[in-house]
């Protein structure tokens, strides 16, 4: 059978990731890592840089191309762009701003007859997912979202901005206890700060004010003064050591009710090493259900909502049924 | 929008669930209850009791007809009998024979151009769901399934029909020390006495040789010999009071590596209070699944690895996106 052929665009840390996965793969085969910047000096494990530029003359040779900008600025742009070329997929990951960019990027697709799948990955993605399955089955009851443990980047660049800050890591924890009682069935109102602490490791300049700045860190308004933060003033060795992985992780527990007094729940957690490799792998997943269901016809926007679990898996439907059922 | 009209055909456990869990989904509507016993006799929740013998007659009323018999005996024939004349769900669980149940109810289905979808619930279900997708984002690991805390019905029935057994209760226990380590990355070789125990919890008639039973329980190869199996006896009020819930539950557990060193552990667990009625609610939100892609040309065999997970749920797409992404 032929290869599903992939083109990654953007390649930072989700870039690599992608093609790291793709590389893994048997039924997939990068062609194309396509980049704004000069590919000379793109330094790809893989040697397939091509420039941005040159994108509409790889039509008919890419399958599905996978946009790995950041969601805050490029994905905006870049999916409705891409996808009327391809067929595309992104991560783009802004919850409030998912229904606009489904309805863009749904038209752009309809109109240049490609299928696109948005905001694949973890959260948006597999979480999302495992919400829709909880309240599906039990559509009495509550869901909750827990992050972590694992490497907050917004907050991580909060802390950075700081003057006096040389390096920084923020992670985010969960409650354990919280947690433990939902899962025993408990049902519990729970505040922000209630669910999650913010634990800061901090490299500090030469002749910084440590308190100052432990006070700049734990009253900034939506990063911190909302949650209990702790502040940990570390030396570059220690960091550099200790605190340049990217873990990450959560749990979704749906707990509901099937009858009176009958509590039925269910969780899915996720323990990551690596949260950018993680997400590529979703996002290699993702690319192959695109590349499958736009060959049956599949066109417009879509989301892992509406993908068949089994398009994500190279294996045979009834080897599947066979071996996973 | 017009309600999705449902049959249930059996009324056990798992018919009396289903029956629950579509009166509470206010866009299905059960129409009717087919039983093979004298409906007359039948006490129904909703009075809707019809002879399985007049099941023809219903064609053109119901939209899709859930199956609610036994795996042993009963769906290896209901299923592709009712899908002749219905669109189907049904719940077999003989793990090892859903290939050919599979191939049976597909020809008959593609024959009568209805829709059947068999082996939901949570195990074959929504497990395998999980079991696929851990596989699919995590191509290189290991999967793990336990199961428990919970009631097995199978081995509480090889209880019961020992000599001097008045009333038994069989729960399986998973090794919570194994399961952690799991979490934590641990890549374990178990056998069979290492994931489970068993706890039995028996009443015995008057004048029974509890030694003898205790031998003849831990003993008794397939069932209890390759465990590790207590065995209590309790009085019949005790066992009345603690041992009439049907619990049920586990966790699979996907621990994968996307590259060297690089660990992900992806886990699903369900704790119920009531296993019939979470399977019951599992093939209910299929059912509609079901109604919903047959109307759109949907034909054959499926399993919920061929479901679009947007179709079990009542939600508009549009909101599900906004909510849950």
């Amino acid at each position: 059978m032929e290869k599903i052929k992939v083109a990654i665009n953007g390649y930072g840390n989700l870039g690599r990731a992608v093609e790291l996965a793709v590389s893994r793969a048997e039924d997939m085969e990068l062609v194309a890592i396509f980049t704004r910047r000069d590919p000379a000096d793109l330094d790809t494990v893989s040697g397939l840089a091509v420039s941005a530029s040159e994108m509409a003359k790889w039509v008919g040779n890419i399958d599905v191309c996978v946009n790995c900008g950041g969601s805050a600025t490029d994905l905006r742009n870049q999916t409705p762009e891409t996808a009327t070329l391809f067929n595309v997929v992104d991560t783009f990951d802004t919850h409030a701003a998912i229904p606009q960019h489904f309805a863009v990027v749904d038209q752009v697709a309809r109109e240049n007859d490609t299928l696109a799948l948005i905001s694949t990955g973890w959260d948006p993605g597999l979480f999302s997912l495992n919400r829709l399955l909880g309240e599906s089955v039990l559509p009495e009851g509550e869901t909750y979202t827990f992050w972590g443990p694992g490497l907050s980047q917004g907050h991580s660049d909060a802390l950075r901005r700081i003057d006096g800050v040389a390096a920084a890591v923020q992670y985010t924890i969960p409650n354990e206890d919280a947690l433990d009682r939902i899962h025993a069935g408990e049902q519990l109102e729970l505040t922000t700060r209630d669910k999650h602490r913010r634990e800061c490791w901090v490299v500090l300049e030469d002749g910084a004010d440590s308190e100052a700045i432990r006070e700049q860190i734990v009253t900034m308004p939506n990063y911190f003064a909302e949650y209990d933060t702790t502040v940990n003033f570390i030396g570059r060795e220690e960091f550099e050591r200790d605190h340049t992985g990217m873990p990450h992780g959560g749990t979704v527990i749906r707990q509901g009710q099937t009858s009176d007094g009958v509590s039925q729940v269910l969780s899915f957690k996720l323990a990551l090493d690596s949260n950018p490799e993680f997400t590529g792998s979703v996002a290699c997943a993702s690319a192959r259900a695109v590349a499958r269901m736009a060959a049956n016809g599949a066109r417009g926007a879509i989301t892992l909502f509406d993908v068949p679990p089994a398009k994500l898996s190279p294996v045979d439907p009834a080897e599947l049924r066979k071996r996973l059922l």
